[in-house]
């Protein structure tokens, strides 16, 4: 019952647009670049929280290593089409976090894909830990 | 019964060393290129399956469009380490194929990840399509 | 004579953040990425000038190859470093353009790279083409 | 007249495949890739001459990074093709190293791409350093 997201509602929105690199033969954006627009959101998702990656892991060297992604496409997108990423936490506790994604194409709202990433906070040397208490906050976590 | 794979039991093997370019600066290989590993570990799987994808897409203008991906992450890849991707199909028919993969370190032998992905066969325009019965071996699809 | 850019003087100027996906092990931007980067500022330029490439490839079926790349490497970018592209045309002709860019830090303003890439312009099947004059004022050249 | 290279002449092939993700919507491999194929002709080298690029940077703390970048795009490389990287030291002094490459198509000879990088060592901190004279050989320095 402790840890679970205290604000489950909150959902970060970025924005990026297509670049020609990302897209493949086959005219549309190659899947791989899904995740790296999943991590994207999640940055943004972590700013809007009040927390810098960056400072996470070079201050208090927790990481946020990645053990699953998943994706699922459900229309294209294509280059030059500038995209929404909806990102918020589904679950949350002090050695783990799992983001949720929703990606739309703007102009016309369509859903581009839905997926979802599951991590482990873990020390400079790939070890999981605990998250400082500092941030339970950020991730949502209760402190109860 | 029918369009199950005839032979489930095929497995190809590729290798490949990581690119610096695939690592980022956690000193681990970026998650999001285990998806490309899987697209090298496929297209090597239809090479051995006598299928050359090329040929496919320009001569009978059949796609594989990705419909889902998932990956979970078991132990890091690192800069140079030689990489055993095991490319399976767990599930053919004429509308959608499914390929499982493992992911080892030459090296070691230790899993680094395995992961599924989840196609649609595609006509030029993405919209889904049957495969031609020709490439129905290929895949392990019965005639049945 | 002719042919000379009209407005030497536009400098288009894009804001990017560094993507995770873009470090590599020794905790800096790979260079490969300010390739990418390049693009985007190209894309910006041609929007700010009136031109969306995308239509230009798709409507009027030219396409504007790479012939020729360079990146001067002056400081390296950091993740989550906001990243300044400034690009303009330094010279065009009904055939060729060459972009030139420079790459800042928004921060701290301190120069990450500059560099240029020369262009052809080609048809689908990528042979060299002149570009059509209706396009001539978005990348500066006259029609004298 | 000293750090000249002692064998200029070496020349390492390195062989890889196009992979689906390193194309674009142009049907041909997106340009910035041939930096990276670039680096594995560039790894490739380095094994050649005994050294292993991980194994500096890892027990000796140099690192090489990147001071300039080129490439001429010359014909289109396309998916699946297989490509012959011809790497080169073209000039080596204990600061700097320059590289040079050819790349071509196995199938048929055409020459696709040719290239250089400029790099310095550095140390971990990414200062210009010296590089040991143990590794002198491997990037043809003469100790004259």
């Amino acid at each position: 019952m402790a840890h679970r997201p205290r604000d489950v509602s909150r959902v970060v929105e970025t924005r990026l647009r297509v670049r020609y690199a990302e897209t493949d033969q086959m005219g549309v954006v190659y899947h791989a670049n899904y995740l790296i627009w999943m991590e994207v959101g999640r940055v943004e998702y972590c700013r809007a929280a009040g927390l810098r990656y960056r400072e996470m892991e070079q201050q208090d060297h927790v990481l946020l290593t990645v053990a699953e992604a998943n994706c699922r496409y459900l229309a294209p997108a294509l280059y030059d089409d500038e995209v929404v990423v909806r990102t918020w936490v589904e679950q949350a506790h002090p050695r783990m976090v799992r983001f949720e994604y929703e990606m739309r194409a703007a102009e016309d709202g369509r859903r581009l894909a839905t997926g979802y990433t599951k991590h482990l906070f873990c020390s400079p040397d790939l070890k999981p830990t605990r998250l400082p208490s500092k941030y339970f906050k950020e991730f949502g976590i209760s402190n109860g």
